[in-house]
Parts: structure tokens; sequence; C-alpha cells
């Protein structure tokens, strides 16, 4: 099945906003064996929304649209779809009733444009809006499917991966599906990890397996066409376990999840707490965690020792330690060592990960850039530390030293 | 003057990669007046590319391409256009010559595929390629222009912005270009922010108001045309000043920076210091503001307090406001004052910001997703406490309580 994919918004046009929805969807439509021939953007223009539709409809099975679904004037793209085809726009009564009790509960008055939101395009069905307003419309024209979706990623996603992907499932007549699953690693660089796995990469044919970094983590996707899960599961079987004997030790998971997930799983099983103590970081390493609900449980706390001052007042490390001729230092072992320690003195906590070093632009006590320290101290045991030596931004500095914290205690939580 | 662009890769259309050379070519088409009406991405195919660029040249003043310039079989674009052009391709000596070295210096042999990246079309200008080697390639064919980049943003940026945005100028005849102004906004909607400038909004015409949203902020694009930016001010300035009369309030920038920076330059100049009191936000505002460099000037660090145990050690909130039946709990105006107030008591800082509220998916101590409690504590005043009910997910609710404990800290800061 050939798709292509049209974003519309003149914001996208202005380069206000970049196009990840259409990243999103062709990510999604790879993992379907949806092949994805081209990706447009055209702004909020009736006559030229129209040319792109007509073009992409004389070329591809299916048309993705996704944007000027919204309650305005410049929300065109029902209305252009429904003009050519020469259909009607119906109000689609669920969706109506709940954008009036979204504006009764809110006590706002409803401007009569808002029920534009609920149109839907005499014929097709609806696309149900978990986290917005606008419903999202699925539709078969003269052989091609039109699935329309709205701009903004929070409704877009939900609706194209738990409404369109069925409709379109339930369309795709004589394909095998594809089935792939994610496997996760940390602690290793994408170069690194191809490097261990080249020949199979290099003699892919089936499963195949697609690399990929993003942000501190890599990803593998492992692919092959199969009518069940069994039946990929079966197919895929033995390169998993080539994979899991050369990388398990990175490995952490097979399906795509950050690794902060894992390690709040594998310390809520074991009944295990966990504090941190952020310097070069910066409150990087919580935030991951807090992103994650539930987390609650597991983290309890950190602190953001980012000045000397606080790593004393508030965790102890001597002065002398700290500044001075001849002394460690704020990026020493030494200071990420008592940082570790004191949070478990401080806390309770059974887990105590503490983070030191030069995030950048610039040096800092005559260290380069990228040096830093991971202190991790766990009641009873001997506390570890690591020199890690970080390249990139500041940006990509701070989330690799997180991630690396979490790869070390997630290797000694699945040792224990 | 009308422009397209085009991408050219497989990997955009599989969604391994995200298309931020659309977004950064379309945002400097915009500063020097080129309309960009669409942006279309497609693969490492002749027969596709060659379809895309005719149709964009049937519509455009201005072609530009990115990507396909590269030493493989897989990179096309010089081919293809040279090839329905009817022109040769002919080797740019300056170019081979900065490739032969390359390769001279780090004692690899070269492969003669590499010579491709030195290819220019016959009576094409070579655009210089600052940080790569393939060159890139200025021309006009049949009254369309044609720019050729490569698809690497290291190696596309400089050669948009120093090669092909002045051979642009140049081929520019009478187009006057756009002058504009980015206002930045923060504790305001879009939408509130729209409903007070409605009139301008709306009776716009020169200049033009484009506001939007991201990421807890709101931004105004304020544009005109002009030949200089004294031109432009003087254009721009009554309705600059309508704005801030309106919401001057809520204005704390007039530069596309997040608040982050202009809070940290606010605490900068007056030489004052900052920690915060994490619990919702869980790190996120610490983030937030290590992320600036030089932040550590001013900022000292923080506590996150998830846990009413480390609210209760670390900050001193009394078990019996956390806890028990007819307690305010940790989501409440109580302790945000105490864990602010406790900020300044045990680091010594001259602020200190405390959130604490729920950040969902579920609710907590019988209190509403959304709801928090702001704390913003100061040397020698009153504390200050405020009371958000935020909407969105966890990661929204997290970032716009960030935002708020920003935006709070500026106007105290402002007015001070």
């Amino acid at each position: 099945m050939k798709a292509e994919i049209i974003a519309v918004g003149t914001e996208l046009l202005l380069g206000q906003i970049v196009n990840t929805n259409a990243q999103f969807i062709s990510q999604e439509c790879a993992a379907q064996g949806i092949d994805v021939y081209v990706q447009t953007v055209v702004g909020d223009n009736q006559e030229r929304l129209l040319s792109s539709l007509q073009l992409a409809a004389s070329r591809a099975d299916v048309v993705i649209c996704t944007g000027g679904l919204g309650p305005t004037q410049d929300d065109l793209t029902k209305d252009t779809l429904a003009a050519w085809m020469g259909r009607q726009l119906l109000i689609h009564e669920p969706s109506m009733q709940a954008i009036s009790e979204m504006f009764a509960s809110r006590g706002i008055h409803m401007v009569e444009s808002n029920r534009r939101q609920a149109n839907m395009i005499e014929g097709s069905d609806p696309l149900h809006n978990e986290t917005g307003l606008a419903v999202g419309n699925a539709l078969t024209y003269e052989g091609t499917h039109f699935i329309l979706l709205p701009g903004p990623p929070k409704e877009m996603k939900p609706m194209f991966m738990n409404q369109a992907i069925p409709w379109l499932q339930a369309h795709m007549t004589d394909e095998v599906p594809l089935y792939s699953k994610m496997l996760k690693f940390a602690g290793i660089g994408e170069s690194a990890l191809e490097y261990q796995l080249i020949d199979l990469i290099q003699d892919q044919s089936d499963p195949t397996l697609a690399p990929y970094a993003k942000e501190g983590e890599v990803t593998i996707r492992v692919t092959t066409r199969a009518h069940s899960e069994m039946e990929g599961e079966r197919k895929i079987a033995s390169t998993i376990t080539k994979i899991q004997k050369r990388l398990g030790d990175h490995l952490y998971a097979e399906q795509d999840v950050p690794i902060e997930t894992i390690v709040l799983e594998l310390l809520g099983k074991k009944g295990l707490t966990l504090t941190v103590a952020e310097s070069c970081s910066g409150g990087l390493l919580s935030d991951l965690l807090t992103s994650i609900p539930g987390s609650s449980q597991s983290f309890i706390g950190g602190i953001i020792c980012y000045s000397n001052a606080l790593k004393h007042k508030l965790l102890g490390v001597p002065m002398e330690v700290l500044e001075g001729a001849g002394a460690p230092g704020a990026v020493s072992s030494e200071t990420a060592v008592i940082l570790a320690e004191q949070l478990l003195v401080r806390t309770g906590s059974d887990f105590g990960v503490s983070l030191t070093g030069v995030a950048g632009p610039s040096p800092s006590e005559g260290k380069p850039v990228g040096l830093v320290y991971l202190g991790l101290a766990q009641k009873n045991a001997i506390t570890q530390v690591f020199t890690l030596n970080l390249s990139g931004n500041r940006e990509t500095i701070k989330l690799r030293a997180a991630k690396r914290a979490l790869y070390e205690l997630w290797k000694q939580l699945k040792e224990n």
C-alpha cells in the first residue's frame, strides 16, 4: 500500500514549527508495511490544498492529512475535500455533544464556528479524538483512502494509533502485515552497536534490522512480515537470540520504552527507593524519572547541588574537597562518592545516584567539557564511581550523563 | 518571490529523521521576504524526484533542494536535474581538490564515487561547502531558479546562509525584504492573548501579526517589509507600543528567547541567587534553568521533594501539615509556603520558589489533576502563594507549572 502524507498549516511553511507529524506518521506507516512515497506541506489555502490532495490521490492508495480540522475559517481540510467530492458536511452528533459539554463545563460561551470541529464528510467514518475536540474522518473516494487527522500532535498521535491504523488495517486487503519488535539499548553508542552487529545488518533480508539513535538511547527495529504475532515471533526469534547474546548487557527492553521506565519497574518490584544528587545534569535526571506516571512509588526525590555551597550545605561535601589548591574539586570521583553516599544518610533511600561534571560550553576547574563523574551508592554495598567522557553540546552532555546514570542503575538492579 | 522546498531522502520517508531542514529554510526564506508555498519530501528515486522537481518548477520562482548530493548511487539530485535540462555534469576543480586533500590527509584511499561530490551542472554557479565535501549548485532554467544544497544540516545551514541567500538576493529584482520582530509572552494562554489583540490581529495589513504558542509560552511575530532595520523598526513601532500597553505584564522579551534566559539575566544583573523546591514539576524547572549557559551564576540549586518524607526531612514541612485527617496536605498553599521559605533558611538564597501539585494522570489527596500551588519567597519580603489550575497531560502540567513559576519570578524581578 502506497501512502502520501499531507500536512496542512501555514505555520509549517513559515518555519514556526517543525513537521514532527510527518515523521511520526511515516514511522508508524513503516511499522504497518505501508510505504510512504511523498510528504507534502501546504498552507491554509484552499486552492493549493485541493491541488495537493488531487495529486496525492492520483498516485497513492492512501492519503493521510494532518491539520486544518480546527474551528477557524483557516481550517479547510474537510471543506476542501467535501467540495471536491461533491459531498455534504454533516454534524457528528457525539462529537458535537462533547464540544458543547466542554464549553458548558468551563462556563464559556460556544461560538458557532466551534461546531465545525464536529463536521464529517458524508459517507466517512468518524475517528474519535481522545484528547481534543475535532473529530477525524476516514473515507474512500474513487479507490483512494483518505485519513483526516488534527494537527496538534497530542491529538493526532492517539487518533492515528488507536483509530486510523485499525481502519487502515481493515482496508488493506492482500498485504501481509509487518510484524516488528523494538529492542532498546543503553550504555552503548550507535556506531559501537552497529559494529557488534555488522554481519547481521549487512546480511539482512528477513527479518530486517534498522538501528537508530535518539536521546541517549539506541533502538533496533527488527521487522518481518507475518499474519500473526506468533508467526512474527517465530520468524524473528533466532535473530533476537543472536542480538541478546552479543549485547545482552545493553539490551534493557524489547519494547519502545525509555530506560527510566524499566529502572522504575525494577525498583518497584523490589520495593526499593531512589534519590539523586544532580550537579551538571541540573535536574534532568529527576525530570526524566518523574515524567513516568507512578514514579513516586520508588523515586522519592533529590538534590540539585548546582553550586559548591549547596554541595556542602545540603550534602555535606567538605569545602576542602571542593575548593583550594590541590583539592579534588567539585568535578571529581571524591565528590561524586560523597554526594551519592550522603543521599542515603540524609534521605534513607536504598539507592543514591550522583552526577557531577562539566556540561559546557566552557571548561570548569580546568577540567574539560564532557568530563562527568557518576556515583552509585547502595545500602550495605560498596559505592561505585564511573568516569565518563561525553561528547556533544550542553544539552546532549546533560542527557547522556542522565541516561548513563540510569544505565548503571539498571545493570545494578538487573544483577541483584 | 514564490519558493518550494524539496527535501530528498528515503530516511525522511521512513520517519528515521525529522525534516528540520525544511523548517530552517522556511524560516530564513520568511526573513528574506521569500514566500514558501509548498514543502515536499521525496525518496532517493529518480522518477519521483524528477516529477517533484518539474511540478515545483511549474509553480515556483525558486526551487530549493536539500539532500542527494553525496557520493553514493543513491544521491541523485544533480544527475536528475542535469538529465532533465539536457546539460552535462562537470567537475568543479576547487571542490575536487578539497576532496582529494581530505582523503590524502586522512590517509584513506579515495574511491571514484567521491568525485561525484564535486559535480556541477553545466551553467550553474558553485555554492561553497564550508563544512563538508559536496559542492552546492545555483542555476536558472526556463525562468526558475534552482538551489541545490546538501542534506546534513551542518553543511546545509552555512551554505544556505552564506552562499545561497546572497545568490538569491542578487537574483531577486524588485522585492523589499521582510523585517520582523518576535515578542515573547508568559503567564497568558494563546487564546486569552488573541482576545486582547483581536482588533489588531483582524485589522492587520502592515505590519502583520502572527501569534503562536509552544512549550508554555506564546510568541507574536510582527512583520513588515523594509529596506533597513531602522525603517523596519519605524514601521512596526506603533503596533509594538499598542501591544506593550495592553500586555506589558506578560511581554517578557522582544526577541526569541525562553523566559528562563530573562529571569537569569535579571537575577545576574541584581546579583541575586535562586533556589527551587520541586514536587510536582519533578526537576523540570531546574532543568530549564540549567539549560542556559552561565546559569550557575544565579541558580545555585534546589530540592526535588517528591515524597512527603523528603518534604519533611529536607525542608522541614511538619508531618501534621502533610498527612492525617484535616491536614492541608502536600498539595496546599501551606506546604508551598513552608517549602519556599525553608529554601531561604537552608540555602541562604535570595529567592526560593516552590511547586507542589497534582501532575496526573490520577488525582492525589482527593485533589484534581492540574491543581498546583506555587510559593515565591524572597529575603525580607512577604511570601506569595499562587493557586494554579492547569490543563493538559502530565508533561504539559509539569511544563506549565515550571513556566508559571518563572513568570511570577520575572514579574517580581521586573518590579523591584
